[in-house]
């Protein structure tokens, strides 16, 4: 599956190497590492830059959250190394990932590290940089689409919406110790209309309660997004109150959102319409929206 | 300069269609408005599927934050308007886009909106979409790179770290009426260590102020980060004591950062260290980090 022929890779290596020029990135030194956010899934959602690195890589130490389609555009001859984790379940540790980067940094080789979404939104981006800092290794940081953001969209929820947030928070689920961060929710609900959660699937019925008792209502929209962005993508869209009951059915990896702006589904979601779902056009049930039509 | 010779064009576009072969991406239906994301200023950073819609566009609704290095990739003949807008200073009134848009969409063209960074972070791309849905016109959303994420990471300040911050918050610096949106900057202070500002220069002084005035050290690190990814980059580390007063010196549009991990700027600054700039291996200056070299 992640084999296609030599000559079927030449094609598209080429055609890649057409858009770098055009785009005039950045030639991938020998020696440095680059790590790049893969996008949250759709392989469509991969920057040119990210593309281009994964052309250009000698080695290519990979995420369970990166698209494994995109890398049928490696060299025929790159090492491909699975270095993923999933729920605190370290199939790889991160000293190991750092220390690998290191030492195939310094035998000359051109090291992409490709990560799930972004590399420095609780991906330990920042961890494996700083380890490249301090063992004097040249490296490149390529920013990715991320989850929250992104996952949200092909779910129909903008992320903001001047009706509903003029801010968004983003908080993890996932602590060093694997457990919940200790973060205040009351200053937290208050603060922050909107919420995404990552990794956040086993807290949730602890976060929804936390959220309830800081005063938020116990019917406020939520959201559960799994898989987001992949073909296989599902949403649950429920209330603060049944998040955790809802949650507890959904598979990982998945995105929570609390907050109104999860109401614009019905009006935004373009990924069920393309499917025959109808839109409605007033989500929020504002009077006075101009119409243009 | 946004017009190179065709066959230079056709060279890259076919280019382009061996990539979306590749990837599978979804066709750009006649009668349809793509909403997309041009990433926050590199090329570079602009999404394969993003690059696809450039290139099957029959008309390009572009901002003033979209690169227009990437308009080179439309069709020969594909109309290219410009719908910018900055600090407020409307060149294209909102409902104009959104009726533009219909009405383009109506006529059977591939329409394509094209802005900076990701259309649904504080960029009125869900008003858009609604302006869609209520014209009962398809439409697909396309995430990007956000400014607030990948303009950080250029200038080597990772938006989240496990040392120093669990939550971030992107707050919009630009209201209905201009004015900074009225926030409850206590509470936004207490729950989130680090804090993003979108389109807030002008406001720089009165945010540095509620966050000290809300218990905020006033010796904070903060930094000012403009045309974020772009060759002119440029970055000011500050406090929060100084960030108005830096702030005026400081040209639009840019990114306000505040919290602990814009010390790890001193040795993440890959952009920097690629130029000879030296890292601070240890820029947290805590003790016990394990060395992988």
């Amino acid at each position: 599956m992640f084999a296609p022929s030599t000559s079927f890779r030449l094609k598209e290596r080429n055609a890649l190497a057409t858009i770098t020029a055009a785009l005039s990135l950045p030639e991938f030194q020998a020696g440095s590492v680059w790590l790049a956010g893969a996008g949250p899934g759709d392989p469509g959602l991969i920057t040119a830059l990210g593309l281009h690195a994964i052309a250009e890589a000698d080695t290519i130490l990979y995420d369970a959250l990166a698209n494994p389609a995109l890398l049928r555009f490696a060299h025929p001859r790159a090492k491909l190394i699975y270095a993923g984790k999933r729920r605190g379940k370290a199939s790889a540790a991160q000293s190991d990932i750092s220390r690998t980067l290191v030492a195939l940094a310094r035998k000359g080789k051109r090291v992409l590290r490709l990560k799930g979404g972004d590399p420095f939104v609780f991906g330990r981006g920042a961890e494996e940089a700083l380890a490249l800092a301090r063992a004097s290794i040249p490296f490149r940081i390529v920013p990715g689409v991320t989850a929250g953001i992104g996952g949200l969209a092909y779910a129909g929820i903008p992320v903001t919406h001047r009706e509903t947030n003029h801010v968004v928070t983003f908080i993890t689920g996932h602590g060093a110790d694997g457990n919940l961060p200790e973060l205040d929710w009351q200053a937290l609900s208050i603060a922050s209309p909107t919420l995404v959660l990552y990794m956040a699937l086993a807290h949730a019925e602890e976060i929804a309660r936390k959220l309830i008792e800081a005063g938020r209502a116990s019917n406020q929209p939520a959201a559960i997004i799994s898989d987001a962005t992949c073909d296989n993508q599902k949403v649950r869209v429920t209330t603060l109150a049944s998040l955790g009951a809802d949650a507890r059915e959904c598979t990982a990896p998945a995105i929570l959102v609390v907050g109104e702006n999860v109401k614009l589904r019905d009006g935004l979601d373009w990924l069920g319409s393309l499917s025959g779902r109808l839109l409605d056009p007033d989500p929020l049930k504002v009077e006075g929206f101009r119409r243009v039509s």
